[in-house]
């Protein structure tokens, strides 16, 4: 998953974490402190890889491409268009800069939900609020999506001004409908329960892929009608479900590998996918669902439920099929390494481990 | 300064009002119940008011308003064009749009500025984070701004979204510049105290204000080379400054009026204006200044030196000058009702007392 297993675009994604670190450099030496450590440390880098894939393996194809070869990078420098195994010219400034908005975007949302979360470690380091304090990561944070809806405006297209808009405000509407499954005192069991973890992991996950995905055909030349839209929309939502799905899965299994303690969902009173599997089999997760594992041994007793049952596997056997459905989606795009490595991505999410 | 002083506006601060709610309408009633409490209780709809004050004095005076009589107003309904005070049909759907993206990303940012100061009070009442908590405050804040980003793409103007995306990452800027000062261990004392006090009040207030009113002449169909742009930018830059200028006297006199206790701003360890004069006329501000107010009896004892000093009268005065400018700024606009209000606004910002 990380970008190192993926060669062929690390002259792009070097050249994005330059120019990301110089687009957010500021006059406070604090601050940019604050942003090197999350922009270097803290991310897999997930969403811009995809997105310069998505453009790898599109561009050209648009139906506006014949007639209008480089829509968003003709008035701007062209030195990220670099040759690369015979890929040449052909991911664009444009997009360049959306991998860069859309990964400012996400990490303003992991400072923001370090703050809510309380959450002491990410990825295996202190969390900014742990680091830098409340103050700063809220700023940060808020620093951070001033800078991206900037960048997203200087892309001079309003559709993907609008689409950007919507992944900001989207991923905030999932955090609070995980925050109101939290207030609400007991649980009405059963498929509501499903319902609101499924539009909660669309709309904190799914919806970002899928959005992020869509504007990288637009900015490519995809025109309204073109099915290149629908292919790349689709696609993200499908990978972004199965993403989020396996994340669901190693809050249970990962420990070490994922930088922070086993049950740490748990402990902020989710039902995630694999509580709701172990639920079928088991009632006595009930009484511990409804009181948000707040009891003392609750959260102990939750991951030992989940053990004892199949949940884990029905979670994984989840995943699988929206990764299936992810990597089905490409189907009729024509072959190209880039595809090829969006297809093992699709599936890769079902085994990874961190 | 409340929009009741200015009836020939009520109708349009009541459709915004209106407008602004069901634009924030979701499915999760305590959110739902946060935003009421802020839209409703917290603001004096300044910013609004004056974008509708503005749009009022100069829709129909821009270069294309002769070519092009309703820039942003001809695909939208048009029932906000309420005539009053034989002033038909002059603000536009769009300003009025804009008026509301404004008010929702100041809201937003009153609501982080809580979490982030430990603010117990706003306006005499609980602050969000005082009464629902800081998640539900920094979730409110960014789902807010997340709106905010939405309406204003919906504008469909990409130089007004860059200006809205200004406005945000001033605002944050802004922010962290005052923050940086409250790190700072010892003052440079002198003049590039005020450099960043000035600076800091340009950031966190005067850019907004400057940044919404060019927006409204440029929705009301100012082209670039229109002269309505520098006039709009300046007034609300100079009104800003003289508005946030008496917003730090109010913290040494405002008290009850004010609805937080006296002294707030030097409790966060802010060197304001009154604090800046002060220094000047006694050098025993120095060693308070460069504690931050932290020792028992500092803020106090800052305090009574603000008022055994001409620093109030000296720091109204300054802010009597940049309102000064703000009322000269319009005076190549045509007479007309609501240019009157505003430059009796301006003049009005020096007496305020909340």
């Amino acid at each position: 998953m990380d970008s190192s297993s993926l060669p062929i675009l690390q002259p792009y994604v070097d050249r994005l974490q330059a120019q990301m670190l110089d687009d957010l450099c500021t006059t406070m030496p604090h601050l940019t402190e604050l942003y090197q450590y999350y922009v270097r440390l803290h991310s897999k880098r997930l969403r811009p890889v995809l997105i310069l894939l998505m453009a790898h393996a599109t561009n050209g194809l648009g139906s506006a491409w014949s007639t209008k070869e480089h829509p968003q990078g003709t008035d701007e420098d062209d030195t990220c268009c670099i040759d690369h195994c015979g890929l040449a010219n052909v991911i664009l400034p444009g997009q360049l800069k959306l991998a860069e908005v859309i990964e400012m975007i996400h990490v303003a949302s992991l400072m923001h939900d370090d703050v809510i979360d309380e959450s002491p470690l990410r990825r295996g380091a202190p969390s900014a609020p742990a680091r830098f304090g409340n103050r700063e990561s809220i700023l940060g944070g808020d620093f951070l999506l001033g800078r991206a809806v900037m960048l997203s405006a200087s892309l001079g297209d309003l559709e993907v001004m609008s689409e950007v808009a919507g992944v900001l405000s989207t991923l905030v509407e999932g955090e609070l409908l995980q925050a109101q499954k939290g207030v609400k005192s007991t649980g009405d069991v059963g498929t509501s329960d499903w319902d609101a973890y499924l539009d909660k992991t669309y709309m904190k996950t799914a919806s970002l892929f899928a959005r992020a995905l869509r504007c990288t055909v637009i900015l490519g030349g995809a025109t309204k009608s073109d099915p290149l839209r629908e292919i790349a929309t689709e696609f993200g939502s499908q990978l972004g479900m199965a993403f989020q799905i396996i994340d669901d899965i190693l809050d249970f299994t990962g420990g070490d590998a994922m930088g922070k303690p086993v049950g740490a969902d748990v402990e902020l009173g989710l039902a995630t996918a694999p509580i709701l599997f172990a639920l079928e089999e088991d009632d006595k997760m009930q009484p511990l669902i409804d009181r948000r594992f707040r009891d003392p041994g609750d959260v102990q007793q939750a991951i030992q439920i989940v053990k004892d049952t199949n949940a884990l596997a029905r979670s994984r056997t989840l995943a699988s099929v929206y990764a299936q459905k992810a990597y089905d989606a490409l189907g009729s795009l024509p072959a190209s390494p880039a595809k090829t490595v969006l297809q093992c991505l699709a599936m890769g999410v079902i085994t990874r481990d961190h």
